[in-house]
């Protein structure tokens, strides 16, 4: 069956869903049998949209032709809010619009409106999810809609497949996690002696760091996604400003070497628990063993682990094929569409 | 809303889901709306069955007392196959008595018998599914029945949450795990300068490994492992004996020594790969460095790895909590039991 997307952003991750569809769409319609179309893009510059599908490749073209989608036939520059999600006739909205943590915006529009119109929505971007939580929840249950976030919480991990479905009727009292690839990247060049600048430098020429890092090195990123997870797992209603935060400037290339010295290492972890109801979150330094679910991670490695009774320690980690973040996290946005559309009834093959 | 199961085999698994729910029945009706109700419970002896529920502490009292769920009162020695499965009026068959990889008797005849019915099966029990994969698959599709087995293969791991929700989309080309924790509690005591025959004792008094630890030590258990796995992430038909088969009674203490100098350290590792359209499959002693997913476990612990284009290297782990065995594979029965009833509709807590 055919699934109908629309798209807000095309950066990165709009980019790397297009090249995934373009070569690999017929794949998925032959295994799973979804036909995922997009049927619009919209992004700083205008937007495009045809009910029956672009085709990816164009669209891709187009971007790297023009810097923008509307340089598409067909492109319109004043085409935006609903008059965009209107000519789309898409089933999904994919928020994949650059992450804004003060307003949420433009995406967090987009959201609403989607749902209102009986879309289901899937995120790569944070802000209406780090913001809006609580907001957003009911919505989505007042309007029986689904709204789906993988790629939003250290993409590919599996974290909330395993909190929601392996450990459905356990009790998780806490979780951990390298949440941030770009800062763990810097820290590991710094355990092999660099400096910290040095690290940021070098995680900026493998295309892992931004020009302004402030997002990952400050630890915004991970506790942005540390607030996704808690409010999921712990039902909690917390803001991206509730969790306690201390990025990685301070972190000495002496303070790793002493830390080696012990055979330790020092990670950027983020974690939150629950205790007497209410919820604690915080993001900052840590020092791992190196057999450790989390110290044993290298690179842009990530990992996440759950405490759950009467279990015990459940740990899952992603250890890099090199693809790059584009594609990493477009593939995890479309698994999200792929059991939507299982989960929908969209999905012709049927689930095992 | 209250589900029946009808539990075949009253073992730890058994016993641990009779703990489970009298311990925590309440508290998992209200968070998830579901009441489970054993309503009737068959092992050597005979059985008991009563639509409305069963006492679960009445039966752990029976069974402690008499050695058998027959000497409760209402417990009738001939009580057996379809006689027994009608008393139940069971919703779902869980199948958890001693796993026999020659018949996969007397569960198979009881699943087979309680598809027909319109009941759903969860298993515990690994038989049925090393040696029957295609006809049970093939029956539960015919029937429309779902057939739910996360405790065969090495409970709580998440590994097939991850290779079917976290993975779909991707190709999987391969996997590896440690899915035996008796050999591998013994290769750990092994690694400590044991011999051999001290690990398997030390195992059987911390009661992991059994009287006769044959189906351990010598790989059974993990090919079966591998073997359910295999046909599931690879749509295989692999049985049991498909599995080239390596155990650990051949390892020495003093290869883990060498082992040990050069940092690395020897598991029992189950895998098995795809290439061009075959399915191989092994279970042997393997080096691993003390950083890898699987090298830097120990004790009981498990883990699992899955290797998925374009994503790279996924693994969990499950470092245990010590509450044993039998607790642990009955909590994983417990999840295959809600996640059914969230998606059967069963359950009044909306799914998120």
């Amino acid at each position: 069956m055919d699934v109908r997307i629309a798209l807000t952003g095309f950066g990165n991750v709009g980019q790397g869903l297009a090249t995934l569809l373009a070569r690999r769409g017929k794949e998925y319609q032959e295994q799973l049998g979804v036909r995922v179309l997009i049927t619009g893009v919209a992004d700083r510059a205008g937007a495009v949209a045809d009910s029956a599908g672009l085709d990816p490749e164009a669209l891709l073209r187009a971007k790297i032709a023009g810097g923008s989608v509307v340089c598409l036939a067909g492109g319109e520059p004043e085409l935006a809010g609903t008059a965009f999600l209107d000519a789309t006739s898409a089933d999904v909205l994919v928020e994949a619009a650059s992450t804004n943590f003060e307003t949420a915006e433009p995406g967090w529009g987009y959201v609403r409106n989607a749902m209102e119109r009986g879309m289901d929505v899937v995120f790569a971007s944070k802000g209406s999810l780090a913001l809006h939580h609580r907001e957003l929840m009911e919505l989505a249950r007042k309007r029986d809609r689904r709204v789906l976030y993988s790629a939003t919480i250290g993409a590919p991990l599996p974290s909330l497949e395993i909190a929601e479905r392996a450990l459905i009727g356990t009790t998780i009292t806490s979780f951990e996690g390298i949440v941030n690839a770009t800062s763990h990247q810097i820290l590991t060049v710094m355990a092999g002696g660099a400096s910290y600048e040095d690290g940021v430098r070098q995680a900026q020429e493998m295309g892992i760091a931004e020009t302004d890092p402030t997002l990952d090195v400050d630890g915004w990123d991970a506790a942005a996604k540390v607030t996704i997870l808690a409010n999921t797992i712990f039902d909690a209603d917390l803001k991206i400003s509730d969790v306690e935060r201390t990025g990685i400037r301070g972190v000495t290339p002496e303070e790793l070497r002493a830390a080696e010295a012990e055979g330790q290492t020092i990670k950027l972890v983020g974690r939150a628990e629950r205790q007497d109801g209410t919820v604690k979150a915080r993001v900052s330094p840590e020092r791992r063993g190196l057999r450790d679910a989390l110290g044993r991670l290298s690179g842009d490695d990530m990992g996440f682990v759950l405490f759950a009774e009467p279990l015990g320690k459940i740990s899952t980690a992603v250890e890099s094929s090199g693809s790059g973040g584009g594609i990493t996290t477009a593939m995890t946005v479309l698994r999200d569409i792929f059991n939507l559309a299982r989960e929908r009834g969209w999905a012709s093959t049927p689930r095992k």
